[in-house]
């Protein structure tokens, strides 16, 4: 097995704003695993806030040795290999994971979704983030996103309340709302969640600090709506703790590090009761259809990462009247864009 | 797809004994489900202790209409329409769960354990189980089992020491022991559980009445060795509240509905801090192999059903030098006896 790699710079429709921090271009390395004639496909879109860059992933690729497994179908062995040899650097095992997923779905001839054993019908609705800015351009985003049905939008900071008010202005879609732990303090939190659930908002994710557990069990207890771990959750070993303290849990592949576990996630997140979403960071559509291909088995989606960018370079899932539509091709199913 | 069965008499080679009666012939269904020139192979072993039969497990198949399906790879869709078409019937569920899986594995051209990404070299030991009996039949049990480096014995009764006594004048091999919620009293189960790590016993599976889990909680914090949970673990939802109960699960194709669940229930222990272990009911090679295929992922087996019996109508995985030995062929990859 011989694997490749290459950084590509996404570039975004527009300046993104969270809680923690704004950015025009969004780095990511495409990586290539290539076996017996065939090349399975995958990506590599690194966070900060889980300490990697492009330059940890390619720290990370450079160092191991995939050339010591002579057979794509062993996953369970290999991506252990891969998870044992070094701490950290999900999106950097999530890359090998998508690329060993799309080398065996093109193997055998089946698309991912089927592979698993999925309805390509049951995908849901994508929800379509709207990035912290200015009430003025809020209200201009909002208007630019009419396609779809289903907001998410990020607060968390000082000026909740006007971007709240401005996407009202513009929209009376239902709304999810991410607070990218920017409530500090457990009663501001619960002054916003009661709030946001009067300004007709379905869930909140994050709302609290990672580290403040027993604050955000406090709040759950007297929220109005659903809470949904992010920065919580960030491995299926995460999921039976927050048991009593959130409603959901959003699983990201490059958190997760990558397909395999996520799919562990969902089926574990159930048994202990827990909705699930499926969320990503700015990622190309190699990453989005990977994890479009499980959606059938999620609560909640938002995989738009790829609507977010202007400079795409493959075509994959698409979004109909908001709703993931998958590909039929074999693997993730991304193609080059013409 | 055409859904067919029939009833076959397992003979047993051992009058079988555990704490709950005996018997010396096990009636399993076969079942063949036909779609587009290929037929999967499934398997019930019907219990009493879950609420099933011959004639149950018959009147579910005969109920449920899979001729509604056009497509066996929609395994998500189709479990959960078997699973929500009845209570119960585990057994009976899993039949049409393992005739899938083999269906997809002989259209993919692929043995399971490829499909599911394992190491067919990473299979575990099984134990051959040795019957409640007289202290002379056990020994000769014991005798006869020479072939099979790890035994389990089944206690829970009022002679435990006398057939503990008579395995031990025969071998000093590994022993894992069975109370099959023998023991109703927890100062009885810890006396037991004390002894028999003197014994050399390598873990403990339900030694108390899978009502008593505070019972349990107490015995397992003071006992020396693991306990596994086996009625207490009949499907994925119960795993959750196993934790600090049990080191870890047994988890049955024939309790929890199939290879589907099993899997789940393999991720969502570990992510629960529990081992794994995979057992059996009496049953031919089909089942016995179809659970085989996931053995990798387990950390204890007990897969001798198949042994266990005069008359397997199939050929399918081996036991050498008590290691499972899978099968390459597609699908489970059983082929009828010569």
């Amino acid at each position: 097995m011989k694997l490749t790699f290459r950084r590509y710079d996404l570039r975004l429709r527009h300046t993104f704003t969270i809680a923690r921090g704004s950015s025009d271009i969004d780095p990511v390395i495409v990586i290539e695993v290539e076996h017996d004639g065939i090349v399975g496909l995958g990506e590599s879109a690194p966070s900060g806030r889980y300490g990697e860059s492009v330059d940890t992933v390619e720290k990370f690729l450079r160092s191991f040795d995939l050339s010591m497994f002579t057979d794509p179908f062993q996953l369970e062995s290999i991506l252990a290999a891969v998870d044992g040899h070094a701490e950290g650097n999900p999106s950097a095992k999530a890359a090998i994971d998508l690329a060993l997923h799309d080398w065996i779905g093109k193997r055998l001839g089946v698309p991912l979704y089927k592979y698993w054993g999925l309805d390509p019908s049951a995908t849901p609705v994508t929800s379509f983030t709207i990035g912290i800015d200015t009430p003025e351009m809020v209200e201009k985003k909002v208007r630019e996103a009419e396609a779809y049905p289903l907001l998410k939008i990020k607060l968390g900071g000082e000026n909740d309340r006007e971007i709240m008010k401005a996407i009202r202005r513009a929209t009376k879609k239902k709304i999810r709302v991410d607070a990218n732990e920017g409530w500090t303090a457990k009663e501001t939190a619960l002054e916003r969640v009661k709030w946001l659930e009067q300004e007709g908002v379905e869930f909140v994710e994050q709302p609290m600090p990672a580290k403040d557990l027993a604050g955000t069990a406090w709040l759950r207890e007297r929220s109005p709506l659903p809470l949904i771990a992010d920065e919580n959750c960030v491995r299926l070993t995460d999921i039976p703790k927050l048991q009593g303290v959130f409603d959901g849990i959003n699983i990201k592949l490059m958190k997760c590090t990558g397909l395999r576990e996520a799919f562990s996630m969902i089926r574990t997140a159930r048994a202990c009761g827990l909705k699930t979403m499926m969320g990503c960071m700015i990622e190309s559509s190699i990453a989005i259809t990977a994890g479009a291909h499980l959606s059938p088995l999620l609560d909640y989606a938002d995989l738009d990462g790829n609507i977010l960018i202007t400079n795409d370079p493959y075509d994959g899932v698409r979004v109909e009247n908001g709703r993931l539509v998958l590909t039929d091709r074999p693997g993730i199913g991304v193609v080059p864009r013409a």
